[in-house]
């Protein structure tokens, strides 16, 4: 059975292929296209409190699940342009940071920033 | 058999859970931790051609890699933080771009500049 | 009197020839290296409680004074190689904010999410 | 004399005060806000080659110069609000560029990438 993120791989080099648009998709222009997707998504969230941030209003509920949906496609087609297998990148990031943040250690730490990575 | 996004997601839950690192953990924050990343991954092709972009050299696709998983990290986070299916939105808007974007009407275009979405 | 800006486009063009980097300096790798100055500064917040932004410790201000230094440069450096004259363009836009946003209407408004522009 | 940059400072300072908009432009909402302006600035350039970049049809440059003057604007205002002289650290920036990229070391150099900074 095919993972999720390989169909959607496949489903995107079709998308591509059936319009000749893999000349525009290099790398680099997709790196950019991302960045302007993950724009659209931040944009959404910049006049929000925490707290509202995490009670979102319908209306803007679905647009940020459309901006979602853009980023991880632009990310997949990225992933799929160099190489990458996006989910073993994934894991492999969070089996590091498991071991770099020592859950006692780390444990609510404001002071030192917290990154997943 | 649970898919890939979904195992992701469940283990970044207990990730913060174990460190109590929900707290910062807002959609909000988590935006702009994305935004963070996805900077650090076009620093990795702004001063590339698009041909060097298409052929890194070991370390550089090394260091992609690991931005890319650090990406897919904090979307998988945010999406479950605002309760999106990731993986539906994905092939929704690709599904939406495919009866958008007729093969013959925007074949090669460059006029229109073609997004995936 | 050359203006500040101006005075800027000049050191950096004078900075890039100096080391033929010119040829590094395309509209659209400096829009790359823009972007990846904004998320090195997105970083510095990311973690941080509306009222920690604004009340940034000594070690964290010295990191932003940096990186707004840093967006500064490329954003001149950017609207040089495009030929836009950049104060202009920001009163012109500032202006047409002034005329779009009524003071009355507008007032306190968190419903609709208020924009600079 | 005030300098263009301050005179920006203070026609924000003015059209939020005006506006009561004051309560929304954290430092940490306002890198959110510049990060999504970046992010269509960079929309702009994400299909176009190098070439195109540097040749920009008069729409494309019209709406190129309008985010150029967002940004501007929203990096005057986070300057303003957590206090920082704009001006001053991008020539403070600059001065270390300077020492620190040696013109005859670094002529030309695409092995490591050139960075401004």
């Amino acid at each position: 059975m095919t993972n999720e993120l390989e169909r959607l791989a496949e489903r995107l080099r079709e998308f591509a292929r059936a319009r000749d648009w893999e000349q525009f998709h290099t790398p680099k222009n997709l790196a950019m296209a991302l960045s302007g997707e993950v724009g659209e998504l931040v944009a959404e969230f910049q006049w929000l409190t925490a707290e509202e941030s995490a009670n979102l209003d319908p209306e803007t509920l679905a647009r940020v699940r459309g901006e979602l949906g853009d980023v991880l496609l632009y990310l997949v087609r990225l992933a799929d342009a160099v190489g990458v297998d996006l989910s073993g990148a994934a894991n492999a990031k969070l089996d590091e940071n498991e071991r770099r943040y020592d859950p006692t250690t780390y444990r609510g730490s404001a002071r030192k920033a917290p990154p997943l990575d």
